[in-house]
């Protein structure tokens, strides 16, 4: 593995068209944080079965051309070449295009606003970045807000409609109902759901490239992506949730990635970091609940922000977590 | 006074049971800014007088919960030993405790509520702390952000159901109403329950334990305390606010919260720092409205989001309220 | 021109009364970024002419009290004298003055609303600047904040009654109707009122002083005003929105200023610099509409928040437009 990516990546430096491809694969790539150009190739195929599979082959388009853009736009605002090549600049176009073909109906508006907000998603990468610099990255932040606002604006717009947008309502309580138990097999395709839901896709073959995408570049970023499913699904069957969303993971792919950010983002994995990761991925769970409810007025998904607040809310204390010294490692537990 | 807390002190520091119970009364003490544990008693009895004689005495036993469980998280988290002496990682979390029980009804997914959001407290506390650093301190915006989730999550949860939450509504003009005048005596008891309601309290008796408390650890706070009271009753009371708002003090317990921080937290107070906190106790009564308003379409309360946001606010630009010297004194009054 | 200004000047410097006067005729001017008194005269009697032939004679009244309020009240919290002459601390005050009387009914408690607005204003200008010091100005969000918090706080008042504030409903899709298509005087209409309602005035002769008190100050403003104009109008037109908003110039007064801020605010002009304006000018048509649309429950106008927004997230990144140096002009085209 480690060899074939060292041929490709001096293959990439002799040519600028290879570069170009390897960028936009490390993008696809960065949307699960992996800065590998097969972990893209394997979320790539993903992409393009579970559209196809859902008929609608011009949301994976819609995913590409966004990627595109989104890193021609970045090299024409000359960001830094290092983080251009790691594929930062790329990953929230991506998403940005998925979501807005998901959402939108095809027509030739759709892919004006394709291009608008694979564009804008970078201004805004740059401007979040410069915000969030102190305590960690802009995670998918741009993706949740040039999206919301795109979304948001189609309501005053008849020139796009959308397709499968929910529909707003005040908030009421939710009608408990006698549903039959939850089978196993039903948690566990809520967990692969969850994992296939980041890219919107709902397809446990999709969830297993991804799956496969994460483990060619990192098995920790794996393990903690399924560990992050399973932890998601069982919180979310706890507390009673609509079992259409626990199955359709709807309520586990906001986890997933925290599982991921957190889980893996720290030098010196311990029993502490599983702790707290945990924790923060079961506080993902309420709080994506929390964001369906809150935007159920406004008629938009709640995306994944569910993940980019807790994990910022879980990333700016972190250095209460670097790796404990010797003398310390009594204090680990509380008293 | 005096003597005893320095008694007291000599105790704690020798044994760790008594610390870890002066921690958890400082905590509770500073919901109101008093690193006291005196005050801490004081307030403790207000809360379970307030939860005994409102039928609730489960509410009472969720903060004292809550409290605990903060404490125990923070130290887990190996925050910084001063702060957890000081209090300060329980405040947000007997809050949290409080309130949860206040608005949720009983069971057992609720006391898993409970200690989830007590432990996430500490975590919000430590992140905001972090961003808020450069102006001023986190203020009971961590328990604001955390209850708000856990309240919206409940709504899509049947395992979790309201209690006493607000129903929701879109936005719809006040309906001025032939009321008959308010009384003095309807004018002092929103005065008093402005100052238990800060502890979600409705209770004169409770208010008289909560202003003990202050005055124990600072006059100055226990005045600032009632003159917020009084300046919020009386602003409400001209803009012609709901009357069972006014009487029932909820609209008056984040400017009361406003005029103990802005008051008492400059070195030096003088007429200007009183005209500034009258300022912004006045413009908490608004933000409490509108904040009452805006959360209508989301059917949960407020809380102390008022007093947060004008506190912070009217604390960013404190620069310009240090002490006058001599020379510029004359310069005091606008032109 | 230059001498008038001059002799102005040096009349200013030596009557305190004269001071105060260039000190709020400068603030008009400020909220299209102008520090210029003639400006401030031309804008003045755009918004005298805006109110006079709308019959609301209050509006323009509310707002130059509003603006000697602002600049009393800076006065009062000793601001630094360099701003305070250049009128940074009245623009916000004025606009606040001007919406609180567009959107509300006179009476007694308005004025009392005028002056507390105005003066909270000042803080919350100084509060924004210290926030956002590092990557630009508080722009109008000190305007946006107050005027927002002001306004939903009336629907519990029952002694502040709205007179021309949106009604409140959840988002609902928006229905496309058969609409004769907008003819050029339209598109022509729209353009000129988009100008105008930067001061919430609806009059294209309005617009032509505005434009006038642009020029005196600078050309480039004035163009980029005219030239944000005629794209707002295109965009809002080509996504199908409402053809009322569009003639009104609601949907064009945020991207005016959008594009004075960010075509004229970098030193030295450049094509980059015009392409980039003009994705943000487009943007803020999008955020426009979407912020209508988010508002919508609460029932409260966008006012200049999506200028604001899109504003900040497209000056976070502008190192990225600095002038380019002979040496990278090569790579100024994407590849």
């Amino acid at each position: 593995m480690e060899k074939i990516l060292a041929s490709w990546e001096s293959l990439c430096a002799s040519s600028g068209g290879l570069r170009f491809l390897d960028i936009n694969l490390r993008s696809i790539g960065q949307v699960m944080f992996q800065d590998n150009p097969l972990t893209g190739i394997l979320f790539l195929a993903a992409i393009a079965w579970g559209s196809y599979v859902a008929g609608v082959p011009q949301v994976a388009i819609a995913g590409v051309l966004a990627v595109v853009v989104s890193n021609l736009t970045a090299h024409w605002l000359r960001v830094d070449t290092e983080s251009l090549h790691s594929g930062l600049y790329g990953f929230n176009g991506i998403l940005v295009g998925l979501a807005l073909a998901t959402f939108l109906a095809p027509g030739a508006l759709l892919w004006v606003y394709v291009i608008l907000g694979a564009a804008v998603s970078v201004v805004v990468m740059l401007a979040t970045t410069n915000v969030v610099k102190p305590w960690g990255g802009a995670l998918t932040f741009p993706f949740v807000l040039t999206t919301w606002l795109l979304l948001l604006a189609t309501y005053g717009f008849s020139g796009l409609a959308g397709r499968a947008l929910p529909s707003g309502s005040i908030v009421t309580a939710f009608q408990p109902y006698q549903a039959s138990p939850l089978q196993l097999i039903d948690l566990a395709q809520g967990m692969f759901l969850s994992i296939s839901q980041v890219f919107l896709k709902a397809s446990a073959i999709a969830a297993l490239l991804l799956l496969a995408g994460l483990a060619v570049s990192s098995l920790s970023a794996a393990a903690f992506a399924l560990g992050g499913a399973i932890l998601a699904v069982l919180t979310a069957h706890l507390f009673g949730a609509e079992s259409d969303l626990i199955i359709g993971g709807l309520l586990g792919f906001s986890p997933v990635l925290t599982a991921i950010a957190l889980g893996t983002v720290f030098y010196q994995p311990s029993w502490r970091v599983v702790a707290y990761t945990a924790l923060a991925t079961v506080f993902t769970v309420i709080t994506q609940s929390a964001l369906n409810v809150a935007l159920t007025p406004f008629a938009i998904p709640a995306l994944t922000a569910p993940f980019v607040l807790v994990t910022w809310l879980f990333l700016l204390p972190r250095q209460r977590l670097e790796p404990a010294s010797a003398v310390t490692r009594d204090a680990e537990k509380p008293a």
